[in-house]
């Protein structure tokens, strides 16, 4: 892990230079010198421009060598042209860069050459280069602010990675109001070489970090970033993930392949599912979800944290959260013990509500909020208790927000809170924040956050078991036949599939003819089979029920005239009964590799959409998990009287047809349609199945 | 419309009472008098409480009758018990009330019997009652506050109905923020006599109101509610309505009926769109609706207001916003026209992106905004301008804001902005906000809010042709066999539907046996028919193939065994070649009437859930309209070979089926499954229909 040494000399920085330092105020080169002077930071700074004695009071040296000793890190804020020869000039003190200019792979062709070669340079010379084009990065803990962002965030668990400097910029702006610390910020610009993969598992082993907040915009190593994931929520810290970028992903075509049935983005949605990150969908939630993990942090993954208590001052947002709430999946109402309903009854005026939720009425005192939240904490039904108020005539606003900041510091159980409205209550909103209590903008924003944040976070195997040489060997065979053709007979594709124990239909082919010999079990079907045709059945190309050889010799003609392609071949298979059908498709997709898709066949696939995905590796216990949960589940339950499909057969099918994808990467797309599914003592079978190279 | 005569009593009181005045600050009686008494309300107001000569200086007089004029609204804050006393004392100088007391319907039997009795005394005096339980209601163009939330809310084109007193404190105090001013506020409380569509109807007409606001908890005319609604949305108001309660409309069993493939909610969802109001999910959505309705009020619902520009000192935000819109109905990022693009590069700096969203760059600043803003909004492409900020380091925060406004207040087009942020961006959104831009928490909820806002608002018939007088005689001349039965025979529903133009499938009554006389087309079907099986297939109830005379004869011998209910026939139907299988259903909604459900036929119809409802009366035109953009709409397309099927053949049966289901109100439920639909020159068949009185 040469990588993670490298990046520690960033985060522990003892030594810092700056070249391109300047004394113009407003230049980006001048708020970075002021921002790493500002903040208390203990470690040596040095000032490069060749053209100032002193910035800051501080000495300026003419160049790095001057200085003359190791520097642990290099904030290069020299204009684009000028960077690739101060590094390079750098390069016997010091391995660790953050270049902040910009006027590289953003910006047209020059640009794009310029980060070739500092990207080059930077690997022959075993450089480390956060950057280019970013905002900089910050520790709180150190007191470093080396970026060109003012302030300096609170110490504090959450450590930030960011491809927009401005998003950091806001997040950091809003942590403040809602009293949220950072282990560290990182920009990563154009993450020519430090990319979102190794910071996330940099901070996998790094005590000071345990919740991990990315903005990305864009994935190149689908499989790297899985890992660095899957590393980091092993070791109990949270991953919460904002991508940008998901209507580049939108399917508009109708998909070619079976595989293709999966977006882009949700083979991304999927990929996170599996190592058990946490995806938000916009800027909003990113930050209500980094404040939520930051008061939760304590509360282990399996521990159950699903009662909510709730208490309001009005009837109306008690029967909105109670719906809000009914919808969710990892959270529920909590059902009060009798001893808070005894007291709560004895406490509260008749005309209170002293279930849950508990409504205090309009004209609650302060007196009435203590009652109930005081006991509410003491319910061992309740484990966390969202607060609500309305700021009504009477309603003691602020004096409801101090003691909601006094029983939170005693408890142990987690308090969220939403105070409903204005100007009336803006004043005790910003108490809260500031004493670190979380508030929601909204009752909503406040259930929906964590209901995802309790989501299970079950994470999968990233490895198969190894490849076997001879299975291996035995396709390698078979597809070196094939020449120039891209796309496998049918015969060749049951012999695949065999190898991988994936079941094929029988099959005779009769290209050449029909002899009086071959015994067909009728009734059959007769297909075309031709490396051209994929859609044999839109194109006519299957003939059934065909009933005798009569019939057979029939079809055998229509065919043979109907697709004069030399290179067809016509074969017959028997007709089986169809109970139900799936689909099984694998591509390979640019960024996370062998992903396969489970779909319901039959003429509407492509408008139903009723499929779940994979990204291999995949176990069989991954996949039997993933049918029971998903959007298949009810193939597999006893209901109305249909008796459950086999899942066991059904997933064992899927992980062989992960395994050949991933095992061969010769193989670019399978297509098995239909995979007919009993749920009797018949087996399922693959009647049709396409293998593209 | 004696109802809304009453109504406009309140609305332009000139007269008020007080029935419970207190001189004891804090009781709800004493808070009322002085809001009464504070804003500037300049109609005649009276106290009454026999027990002070005078409050807050003003004369008390003991009773109603003491006072001796007619008054147009008398407030009434006596406890329940004396309510119906104080009322019935009062009924010959006022007619019209507003009970704040509580202690009514909501609370306890005896509560209960309290509102009977105030009801009927309503009704025998010809009184029109608002409450009780409530707030009270607010005129803020009469300085009329009769309420017990203080302050008094600006003039303004929204009227407010809400079923919690609470909801509405918290909105006048967020609308205080934002600028947004009210015709009317009114809290409904029990609405016992006063109900939502009352008052919706009054200010359907009212001039003074153009945005509608709702909460309500719960609908008991449905019918009128929605004639309310479409009254109101065909004058041009806007109707915005956020109801609670979704969660105890949870479908939680298998529907044993088609119909009830319709969840509660979904059928309120469906009224509200036929008639054209916009429906919210959450308090938050409601107010940023109410605000963006406000802020866009003179925008013709005819006028295209698609074309969004989006101008962003910061690329993330850009690429989210991006995204966001991708997935909306109803906008589109703009394409700037070619001279906006020209002046743009002209004068923004080369990096920044003079596309849409137009990118100013992190050091933006209010020269670059100004070009930007005055730019986009010159052109014509742009109808809808989203401005975005985040605190950058030089972000001159509150200069780009007092720029929008000075820009907002000379262009018809709408700014809508997000400044992104927390202590940073503060002074400048309370800004916007106090100047009356509409200013968004977030640039996803802008986004949303107006995608909203613009969905289509189509409204459709709400009746029906009359009902023929010949059909229904023929109707009851069936039913009236029934006796005791709750269910039609096959041969009855048969009679029934080719009455209203179902056409239903051949069949043969082989109850009494079989006889070689009757000519059956082979392949048939032998199906048992019974008033106490609902499900044939599930029961084993349905047999076939049948090729010949002697299988039929096996399997009338066995349903003749398996079934032993003295009841139950047997009949016989052709065996139709199935293309494709809808379900139809009709059920009687308690609250909105005759609904109608067609649906994905088939084994899986209750897990794919694919379907579309329909409330009756509904017209032709509406039903193709809804099958076409609905989530059948793949079956009327031209898809991957596959012919349209007939949506005009199809929408007429579902018109059949409504028109029955609303005619015959005995028929409680309808269900026919499967309707055999065919995309060639078959005609499409009823195969099974059920109807249940």
């Amino acid at each position: 892990m040469k990588q993670k040494q490298n990046l520690a000399n960033f985060f522990n920085a003892q030594t810092i230079a700056v070249i391109g330092a300047s004394a113009t105020e407003g230049k980006v080169g001048h708020t970075i010198v002021k921002n790493i002077l500002s903040y208390g930071y203990a470690g040596e700074v040095y000032l490069i421009n060749p053209h100032r004695e002193k910035i800051l009071k501080k000495k300026c040296y003419a160049s790095i060598s001057e200085i003359g000793v190791k520097i642990d890190c290099v904030i290069v804020v020299v204009p684009a042209p000028l960077v690739y020869d101060v590094i390079a000039d750098s390069v016997l003190f010091c391995k660790n860069f953050v270049v902040i200019s910009a006027g590289f792979g953003e910006s047209g062709l020059s640009g794009h050459n310029r980060e070739m070669q500092l990207s080059k340079l930077a690997q022959d010379q075993g450089l480390t280069i956060i950057g280019p084009n970013c905002l900089g990065y910050i520790i709180p803990s150190l007191g470093l602010n080396a970026s060109f962002a003012t302030g300096m965030p609170r110490i504090g668990p959450v450590a930030c990675i960011s491809q927009s400097g401005a998003l950091i910029v806001a997040l950091l702006d809003k942590a403040e109001q809602d009293h949220v610390g950072f282990s560290s910020v990182v920009s990563i610009g154009n993450k020519m070489q430090v990319g979102v993969s190794d910071l996330i598992s940099y901070y996998a082993t790094d005590p000071a970090t345990r919740v991990i907040a990315v903005y990305l915009e864009g994935v190149v190593q689908g499989r790297e970033l899985m890992q660095s994931i899957a590393r980091a929520v092993k070791n109990d810290k949270k991953v919460i993930i904002l991508k940008a970028g998901q209507s580049h992903a939108a399917q508009k075509a109708i998909a070619l392949h079976t595989g293709s049935l999966a977006g882009d983005d949700e083979v991304f949605d999927y990929a996170l599912k599996k190592v058990g990150a946490i995806r938000v969908a916009t800027f909003d939630d990113l930050f209500a979800m980094i404040m939520l993990s930051v008061h939760t942090i304590d509360m282990r993954p399996n521990l159950s944290f699903r009662n909510i208590g709730v208490i309001t001052n009005a009837g109306g947002p008690g029967v909105l959260v109670t719906d809000e709430i009914a919808t969710k999946k990892n959270i529920i109402m909590s059902e009060l013990s009798q001893n808070t309903i005894k007291v709560l009854t004895k406490k509260l005026p008749p005309a209170a509500s002293t279930h849950n939720p508990v409504d205090l009425l309009g004209d609650a005192t302060v007196d009435r909020y203590m009652i109930a939240i005081a006991q509410l904490i003491r319910d061992q039904n309740v484990d966390v208790l969202l607060v609500l108020l309305t700021p009504q005539d009477h309603t003691p606003v602020l004096e409801v927000a101090k003691f909601i900041i006094e029983t939170q510091k005693k408890t142990k159980k987690i308090i969220i809170v939403s105070f409903i409205g204005g100007r009336k209550v803006a004043n005790a909103v910003a108490l809260l924040r500031e004493n670190g209590i979380a508030h929601f903008a909204s009752p909503q924003q406040a259930i929906n956050t964590l209901d995802h944040l309790l989501s299970k976070t079950k994470t999968y195997s990233l490895a198969f078991p190894p490849c076997s040489i001879s299975k291996k060997e035995k396709i390698d065979n078979i597809l070196k036949n094939m020449s120039k053709r891209r796309s496998l007979y049918f015969d060749e594709c049951a012999q695949v599939a065999q190898i991988y124990d994936i079941p094929t239909i029988a099959h005779h082919d009769i290209t050449k003819g029909l002899s009086a010999q071959i015994h067909e079990t009728y009734p059959c079907v007769a297909k075309i089979d031709a490396p051209t045709i994929l859609h044999k059945t839109d194109r006519g190309g299957v003939i059934y029920p065909i009933n005798n050889l009569s019939e057979l010799h029939h079809a055998w003609m229509y065919l043979r005239h109907s697709f004069n392609d030399p290179l067809a071949r016509i074969i017959t298979q028997p007709m089986l009964p169809i109970k139900n059908e799936l689909i099984i498709g694998m591509k390979r997709d640019d960024i996370f590799g062998t992903v396969v898709v489970v779909g319901l066949g039959g003429i509407y696939t492509e408008f139903l959409n009723v499929k779940v995905l994979f990204i291999a590796p995949i176990s069989l216990a991954e996949i039997i998990h993933t049918l029971k949960v998903g959007k298949l589940a009810f193939l597999f339950a006893r209901t109305r009287g249909q008796q459950p499909y086999h899942i066991e057969a059904i997933a064992q099918i899927v992980y062989n047809v992960s395994k050949l994808g991933n095992d061969n990467s010769a193989i670019s797309a399978i297509d098995i349609n239909p995979l007919l599914v009993y749920n009797d003592d018949r087996g399922d079978i693959v009647v049709d199945i396409k293998i593209v190279l």
